[in-house]
């Protein structure tokens, strides 16, 4: 038996037993536990990939579709997200709620999400009853019915949904108006939930019409994880799926790109609400899609250590040495179609103002850019990733996740199960020349989050706090 | 004769014989000088004005379309500006090229020129070229044609307009830079001439599409100031835009609108051919059609007051007393459809800093958002915009602008003509009380033009030149 070819609890098995080896959490280790997953298509399009994983009879189903809030018509901010709840009322087969009903009465639970780049339904089931809720699926593909009454107070349940997630919540109100300077022209600038005034005006017919523009099976990627082979799902979705026409509008993913950013953007959003002041920096990078070779797997590398847990350079010379801040930290976001983000942030310790902390901040990133990182901590970070991911694979849910992701914006199977690989060959150069490359203050948005509005918003960031300026 | 009737001719004497009067450039009196402008619509729905001025024999031909930037498909930035270029290539019945050689061999001269909200196509001619004009405008309004090397070899032309004007002028890239802040849902934020990348893949097929969904009578106005009457004037329009079918297709100018504004915006942009330190602010702030009434009025004579010439509010304390700045001024663009925008800005005198000015044009803001402005402010702004007024209705050229530019977006003339009326009304109530409302810095983008990367971009406003700071 191949590498390749063990199954999902034999690598489980392969970890434990590789635990007193000298790389047991090696990239090429980490490679070689890649489930034995299988492809194939339908003959109306339709993409599949099968991960069995036999351990218990269970199965996670999700059906992704190359469709998010980025594809969305100008002025119908949250269309994509209003159609993912729509999805859960009537079809010609089934009535309104029936769905999850249905789902739930099998034993087995549902939801969905949307994002800027995709729209995914998810369950987790007993094997026996994949076939069934297969075909549920491939009904609401194409048979959705909806009442305009109930599509009103569907638009209701979302409007209070964005009241709760973004209205009332200053951090994500600032996050908001951070991701609008960050993508100028590109729609990753508008917020995946919409815009309230927007959202208030969406009706059944645009929900029907972006419905029909990109639900169909040649929009799919049906990604099925558990205990089934590659034949049985096949069979099982060419009853199913199979039965569904190919659909003849699928719009291309064309959205607006950004030009080149010049300068770097500022906002100060003061809300009493906000409690602490918290300072944001978000960078603009690329994706693994759209990353020259290496240079996601660097970035994943380098933000790992600039700014991931305790031990990060951040949290260390803000956090732990300098002591002027009580948090600090950040990520990079790499799954995008089109474009990928840094975010760090860091709230001030008392008596520290967020311009300390500004400063701070931005010193750790000259170091990094100038000096780089050493050879300790590129091993650290990668084996802590490299364990995240390992560990990560023992998860049915995270594998089915795993691989929507990718294949959602375009990657192969092969692509994505060469990120250890990948990560494996990152080197302290590369980490140096990304830092310096995306860490371009050009590129950046940085965002204040002020609790009192004498935080004088109105006033230049010099006449904050004087008393405290270094 | 009433004072309505007078013709053009007559209102400038008008102007001589009431000078030794109380109140010469009275409201009033503005409002009694408006010329008697005919207006009639030609079957096909193209509307037009016309506007004797018996003078001389010239006449002052627009015809501006319904459609502007802001009207472009997403990821076609730079369309219709574009598409004015084309316009200037061969119909059905002109070779290209032709259209204005023929203009300039009937002694006339003629441009055209495109906004976020409006294209117009202008000309003056001698009288009796009027008709033959006429056809040829008619003709181009729906009988393009467009060579695919023409397209591509105009496509340069505008390129190099927006390197000239945009990529070699570093005030126009931060203001290009401030407006998408300034609208980050509006395409009020897509600069007119296009983004580089976007005019880049700008195609035949483009420009056509666009020509095809605005470019008809229906959605087309006509402007004729001069030596002419109405009824000659409907006459020739009938046997020349009159033979034009009505658009089936004429799109419906539906625009994102932005979200209410809730943190000021900053940007800071280094760039070493600056030369000087400039700061600016712009607010979002009413039009003349989309304000409440009066307040339009009522802003052209707040920012008259605060930021017009050498006896402003704004240049007489950052300039005359305080001598921090060299230079300081703004004013209030009313003319948009969706939105107008006030501008200010400052030069920093020698010695002095970005921060210092910045602070004390926020302090002539609070003075009159507190204190509001005096009856003698009051009086002499209005008394010097009713000059201007009265003296511009002086030209053929700016009357049928005047005219043109209120109509396309939905002005009737009785709306155009009310103007000195509404700002005879304004009072230093009304003044403070627009101030206090517009002048909120949550609506504002506060620009920043660095000559040099020294002035730290990368950091917080607080880390520039110390050594200046009060």
């Amino acid at each position: 038996m191949s590498t390749r070819a063990v199954t999902k609890s034999l690598a489980v098995l392969t970890i434990g037993a590789t635990v007193m080896l000298a790389s047991p959490l090696s990239p090429a280790h980490a490679q070689s536990i890649a489930p034995q997953v299988g492809e194939f298509r339908l003959a109306n399009g339709m993409h599949a990939v099968v991960i069995p994983d036999r351990r218990a009879p269970v199965v996670t189903h999700m059906v992704w579709y190359r469709v998010g809030a980025a594809d969305e018509p100008r002025g119908k901010s949250g269309i994509a997200h209003f159609l993912e709840h729509l999805m859960f009322k009537a079809t010609e087969k089934l009535p309104s709620g029936e769905f999850s009903k249905t789902v739930a009465r099998l034993g087995g639970q549902d939801n969905a999400f949307t994002s800027q780049d995709a729209t995914a339904y998810h369950q987790q089931i007993a094997k026996e009853r994949l076939e069934q809720l297969m075909a549920m699926e491939a009904d609401r593909m194409v048979n959705l019915r909806l009442a305009e009454a109930e599509v009103l107070t569907e638009r209701d349940v979302i409007i209070e949904e964005r009241r709760s997630r973004i209205e009332n919540n200053p951090g994500s109100i600032l996050d908001e108006q951070m991701n609008q300077a960050l993508y100028p022209n590109h729609t990753y600038g508008v917020p995946v939930i919409g815009f309230m005034h927007e959202m208030a005006q969406l009706s059944r017919a645009d929900a029907l019409g972006f419905y029909k523009q990109h639900y169909a099976p040649n929009n799919a990627i049906l990604v099925v994880s558990g205990d089934v082979t590659v034949d049985e799902v096949k069979a099982m979705a060419e009853r199913t799926y199979g039965t569904v026409a190919t659909g003849p509008q699928i719009a291309v993913r064309a959205r607006p790109s950004d030009p080149p950013p010049l300068a770097p953007r500022r906002i100060d959003y003061v809300d009493a609400r906000a409690g602490k002041p918290v300072l944001r920096r978000y960078y603009t990078a690329p994706s693994y899609v759209t990353a020259a070779k290496g240079e996601a797997e660097a970035l994943d590398l380098l933000l790992k250590i600039a700014s991931s847990g305790s031990t990060s350079r951040l949290y260390r010379r803000l956090v732990v040495e300098q002591k002027i801040a009580s948090n600090a930290g950040g990520y990079y976001q790499a799954s995008g179609l089109d474009s990928g983000k840094i975010a760090l942030y860091a709230v001030p310790a008392d008596g520290h103002t967020l311009d300390d902390v500004e400063r701070a901040l931005d010193a750790v990133l000259e170091e990094i850019r100038t000096g780089g990182v050493t050879q300790a901590e590129l091993d650290r970070a990668r084996k802590s990733y490299i364990a995240d991911y390992v560990y990560e694979s023992d998860s049915q849910v995270a594998l089915a996740r795993r691989y929507g992701w990718g294949l959602v914006v375009g990657q192969t199977v092969a692509d994505v199960e060469s990120w250890p690989t990948n990560l494996g060959k990152v080197t302290t150069a590369d980490v140096k020349a990304v830092a310096g490359r995306w860490l371009d203050i050009k590129r950046s948005v940085t965002g204040r989050l002020l609790p009192e509005a004498s935080a004088a918003a109105a006033k230049p960031a010099n006449q904050q706090a004087p008393a405290n300026r270094s």
